[in-house]
């Protein structure tokens, strides 16, 4: 998974039918070489701006989602606890 | 997903059989250290050159299609607004 | 997919009996961030060296090829038309 | 697979049911051009803070755990014995 | 597929116990931008250290396995033959 912060929503009105209701925010990498990679993610734990959370990606983020027809390749799965200071 | 413009359509007269009647078009990532990387999507939802887009990879790629079987590993899902300015 | 354009052809004698029959050739990535990348592709529409492809890879690459218990995850999936110029 | 080191712990109270239970740690790629990535694995044959272990990626890191519905894209597979060096 | 050069032996006496018995190589890609960049493999068609190989990843990785459920996202599927010289 991934280590990233969430720095903005992402608007579509128009998209694939499955992805109504769905919220997308736009997520960037922090820590490691790949810090600065953005992508855009999946949030349905109320993750919010700015928050540090883990994406997980690929396959493994439909499990996130009732429903595995869905063409959702990244999700944020969890959100780093605030005290948590990792190196 | 990924954030990226459409910057071009993309002719291929001989293909794989299962993707006749597809859309294929050149995409450009837009922001963070990727920014500048290019891949061959597929459209399914009219989306236009200079559009801003949202791009799913992958096996969840194919989940956007009626055919589980064709060989397709990145899809537009959705347009970004145009008033959806990120930062 | 990935822009490619076929370079060489590869040859192993000693492979995975399920890779027999298959032709094996390298690609390089043209264009964006990604250009200059290498990979070993499957063609199976008659591609030659010189030609600019479109290649599927991952889980997708599979779809292409008539078992998807082949240890493949890169296939030519479509040859570019040659007055196709995008930017 | 990737070779990396575990170098801090990950905690997030408020994530994904299916993930409650399992332990997170950050893990840093080390040798070659990609050192210095980092990336969250899931471990589950106690592995410390220190230890080179072998992180395997994507769906197949799904493989490692019980339930193949979790969203987890990264879990250590293996810790390299102290004594192995390698170029 | 990947262009690699095994380089060396990964021991991991302690791992996941599906991977018992199999034999794990440190290998490193060549050519392209991507040279350098090392990962773990598993071999099971005797390979060598000093070999130029093929290398598939991801899930079609595990098709090279007998068992789908084995945690491997890189496997050795062909070896390169000497006197292929490629660009």
């Amino acid at each position: 998974m991934l280590t990233a912060k969430l720095i903005d929503n992402i608007w579509a009105t128009r998209k694939c039918e499955s992805l109504n209701g769905l919220k997308f925010m736009l997520a960037e990498v922090i820590g490691g070489i790949e810090a600065g990679r953005r992508l855009i993610v999946v949030d349905t734990i109320s993750a919010g701006i700015g928050d540090r959370v883990i994406v997980c990606t690929g396959s493994s983020a439909r499990r996130m989602l009732d429903d595995d027809k869905i063409p959702v390749d990244a999700v944020v799965v969890g959100i780093i606890d605030e005290d948590c200071n990792f190196e």
